[in-house]
């Protein structure tokens, strides 16, 4: 039966002992939404950001946000990133910027909480910059998309009814 | 017209001046939701935490990353909270886990981002102890529920349909 | 004749060339005590701690700080750790608790310095929580027990009389 | 009856609510000590280090440290420290060094943990700086000696049997 | 006689005691220039970067550093910034881009350390997008350029013939 | 022709991917100067500092602060570097200290603004421990000497009129 690995026989937890897994190219790809009013996502498009500082900024924020990853989640190893992209998908139709994260490491363990932390701040950084004319922003659909690498093998998201992405438009 | 505040008038990004800001005593609520497997969140509630470990570790999480909020957000000012706490809810009719967390501190800006930092953490903290058995879970609905003080006044979510929050039984 | 390798022929210190050492699996496992009133050891053990808090609290403290280590200690390299674990004893009788932190790493130099972190940080998060009733404990026989891998091989403290560990009962 | 402050009602962790706490001068002092072998101590005392730097490198780890506090234990508060300073005793006739931190804050909150996390880096640099030739070094005694300032009011060490510190030479 | 207040009576490193300071306003400026090949310039400045990325990032990145002063320089006291802001200006004429940081807060102590250490990590962000293509780049004239506040009252650089600012083209 | 590497085909930034570089033994080396008034020179190597303070610190500052580049610059890989040297050189004639940093690694990419964080960090902080009498230091010529290793290959300033170096003296 499956369990926790991040608790030991006793119910404790601990950094669990990676020492012995192989080295092998890994890669996580993790999304998520921030929906906002029209009219935030206006600003953000438009006028305001000629200089189109609010995406990249969030983008930046992203990245610094994946190399501190470890020193956020407790039982997280800390490992040497290879690579860190941020993708911004505005999508006027629904009011809402959808951000897509992908991380790359050769090591012992995986990526997928270093892209999700990119996924979360990279949002929070937009929540940040517009939260002074729109305070209601949601940040939603927070997950992973699929991995490769690693003793589990590769694993993608089933793509279940909680959300259709459309990303036809990257920015 | 509103604009966004953290660009200057050549639409480049600043850290806003705060310094004539009145130093008020200001509280801010925020919330998300992880969504998971049923039994996934059996695990977390019976058996294998006897000791409470899983939300335990996700409440320090939540707690610790709201202290480095400044650290990860670019144009966020430092701030010395008073007060960070995390509540999680566990609802097993929908199989999912609520989180609230509440900041506060006095100060000259407001602490909206460090409690949406703190939701954010703490999701991502029981996502990461548990996605050995269940890579799929979706962290949701992360938004600011309400906050006091400061220039801009009070302000409260207007409870859009996206979300019924059921909190009876708070663990 | 030995000599202290962090200082250069001038004197002067420097973070000392490892680049030409093994990489070789390397494990550190450093103790240490918190003496403490009897009625704080029962607080932590029974009633206000249902939750197991104080000490899980604890032991996450000391894993994170052992991932904090090079950015502590002036002259120590960072390291991608591949497993940290704490263990805490309780001693009612002497009216204390043991700590025990095992750190392993497959790299070019020791963890003896980041098990010795995770020890301290441990024990005063404990002194933290409890310091509002006992002011007073005092953290204690902090040292490393036990080393293996690298070029000076393996090292094992010898037991002196400075102390009589009776970890009987782990908790 | 006391209780553990840092664990609410229902006995989770959370930060203390110090928002209605007097902001008031706080000043804590804490002390530690450091065994080695004699040997030890006279390659720090003489020889190998005529420009100070093995006992100035731990005092500056130390006063960094205790700006790292926050980070490092969970529960802690933020704080600006308005004054660290970080004294070094060496112990010749008992083949020692003492060390003594001293914090200064002017806050609604004390600075016991930021001092003890002083005195804990500074031997913690210590025994990394010389650890190539004496590993079992012992890092003992480690406690508050007294703090002033705050609702809990003045409090000093009762000094105990557990240690006769002859604090005479300050070096 | 003036002294180097860093430094205690025995010569020791310690941060000073601001405890008894005046709380004020407090502003520095500092500026600093990175000289580098024309075409590097004109890659900055056109074709290859038509969403100002280069310069945005370096911004973000000397806002970001601001905050982390404290965490850089040993002796320098934790502040909490009302404002940064960083204004880049490039020279075509001498194929340089000049730096100026603007660092604010109500505190004891100044911010002059701040807004150095802002342009020197903006400045280095710039090389480090550029030095695929540039390694020779070189950071120049780093400098206070005026402070105001506090005790020891207002100070503006005397504008030596080192150099000639030519801002008029703010970017 | 050559471009930016850190932004992609839409010029947007990303951190490079660094995957499938060779990991190769690389060496970077950098230097700087602060200028400074022949009094400030004379505090720093004479009478103040018998126990070498001040040049020692700024040492410490300098190795802690090339561990820390990739927290500070936005798109640089995380690396574990194997060696940190910082040389500082007095110039009496000139009333200038200059700054050489020396980092290696083994590892996919190069240590250069490891380097150039060394020097301006080492630097910066000899400005914040001398700026009570001298707010007028300038730090200049920072930049990178040469560096060895990785696909690109070796490179070596040209030594340009910029600066004439005059190193003779390592103190």
């Amino acid at each position: 039966m499956k369990k926790l690995s991040h608790l030991n026989e006793s119910g404790e937890a601990h950094m669990v002992d990676v020492g012995n897994k192989a080295i092998t190219q890994r890669v996580a790809i993790a999304e998520g939404r921030i929906l906002m009013q029209p009219q935030t996502l206006n600003m953000i498009n438009e006028g305001h950001h000629k200089k189109g500082d609010v995406l990249g900024i969030a983008r930046i924020a992203g990245i610094m946000a994946a190399k501190k990853t470890a020193d956020l989640i407790p039982l997280c190893h800390p490992l040497a990133l290879t690579r860190v992209a941020i993708e911004l998908f505005p999508h006027p139709e629904i009011s809402a910027i959808d951000c897509r994260a992908t991380v790359e490491t050769k090591g012992q363990t995986g990526v997928e909480i270093e892209a999700l932390t990119a996924v979360q701040i990279t949002l929070l950084t937009l929540y940040d910059m517009c939260k002074s004319v729109d305070r209601g922003m949601t940040m939603t659909d927070i997950r992973l998309v699929e991995k490769t690498g690693g003793k589990s093998g590769d694993w993608k998201s089933r793509g279940t009814a909680r959300r259709t992405p459309t990303h036809e438009k990257p920015k």
